[in-house]
């Protein structure tokens, strides 16, 4: 096989969930069919690993030094959302049922993975949460791991005098009981809220 | 989002297989954990793109006018096997049972997606056959579509006078070289039948 067939096919298992066999297979669909198509992947990869940094403010990826979400002066200063990953950022503005800041972790604590509070940028967490918020929300997923980084992140920001909440467990809206997973009901019931009368 | 990041989402769903949450998970991934996999990717698309073409002979992925395995004097010049993709190609290599050269079609007959005798090559394959060949083996898949190229491919070879046969039907029906064992795909030569003029 010509050695840049083999060197595509090796260069394009650096993406998730791309194992040998469908490394061939890609580079035989682009050899073949779509070679447009390579080229202009090719010129995309090279032009957001150029351009694509993080911003300063909330971590999450942005193309100048302070995001659009971070400069706007519409949003509330006093509240700041953490979340795990850009995609979870994304459906909370989906959601649009959040008007503060984000601060993006860009993974979760995982020891075994070797990411600790380092690599996590915790630093500049505690000192963004220290400027100006009120209140930090914590919206990291409800996984193990997602846990385990909400409360290490409580901890760590309460010993600072800083205000923390995590958001809401429970069932889903629209969700009947015989749906749910027992785990789901049973921490529902658990932080049941009293209803005020 | 920033344009950059939309535009390599964008750029990676020509990879087959690949539709939008996973393009956003592949950007994210190569974004934060892996820029040097990606420029490398970058430069491995352009580089085939650029240096790969069809051996003038077999019409297989070459850097070269003619291929390696054509221009080797020690493959059998009497006997042409037609594949439909490189990689049956590679499985035949693999298999060490078979030491004459190759056409591989770079697909097959498929009308509902407007891949006909043209877009195949066949012409060439024609000639190709009738310049020093004795023996055509057919080793298309053993699809519905595979069997229809073989099917087709025999009556055009044939009404050139020239000797087809197909590979046996050793293979489970329905069953794709790529996926087959050594052995099988052996036995499934040795016992290929002469097609009938």
């Amino acid at each position: 096989m010509p050695s840049h067939l083999e060197q595509l096919i090796e260069a394009l298992r650096c993406l998730p969930g791309v194992g040998p066999k469908s490394a061939q297979r890609m580079t035989y669909h682009l050899m073949q069919r779509d070679r447009g198509g390579a080229l202009n992947l090719a010129r995309a990869l090279e032009q957001a690993t150029t351009n694509v940094k993080h911003c300063a403010k909330c971590n999450n990826f942005s193309e100048t030094e302070i995001c659009d979400l971070c400069a706007s002066p519409k949003r509330d200063i006093s509240m700041l959302c953490v979340v795990e990953m850009p995609a979870d950022l994304l459906m909370m503005e989906q959601a649009q049922c959040y008007r503060g800041h984000y601060f993006v972790l860009m993974g979760k604590l995982s020891p075994l993975d070797g990411i600790g509070a380092k690599e996590l940028n915790l630093d500049r967490l505690v000192k963004r949460a220290l400027e100006q918020t009120c209140e930090v929300i914590l919206a990291t997923n409800f996984t193990v791991e997602g846990d385990a980084t909400a409360h290490y992140l409580s901890a760590l920001l309460q010993a600072q005098g800083i205000s923390v909440s995590r958001i809401a467990r429970g069932l889903p809206v629209g969700c009947e009981l015989e749906q749910v997973d027992s785990g789901t009901l049973a921490q529902a019931l658990l932080e049941r809220r009293r209803i005020a009368a």
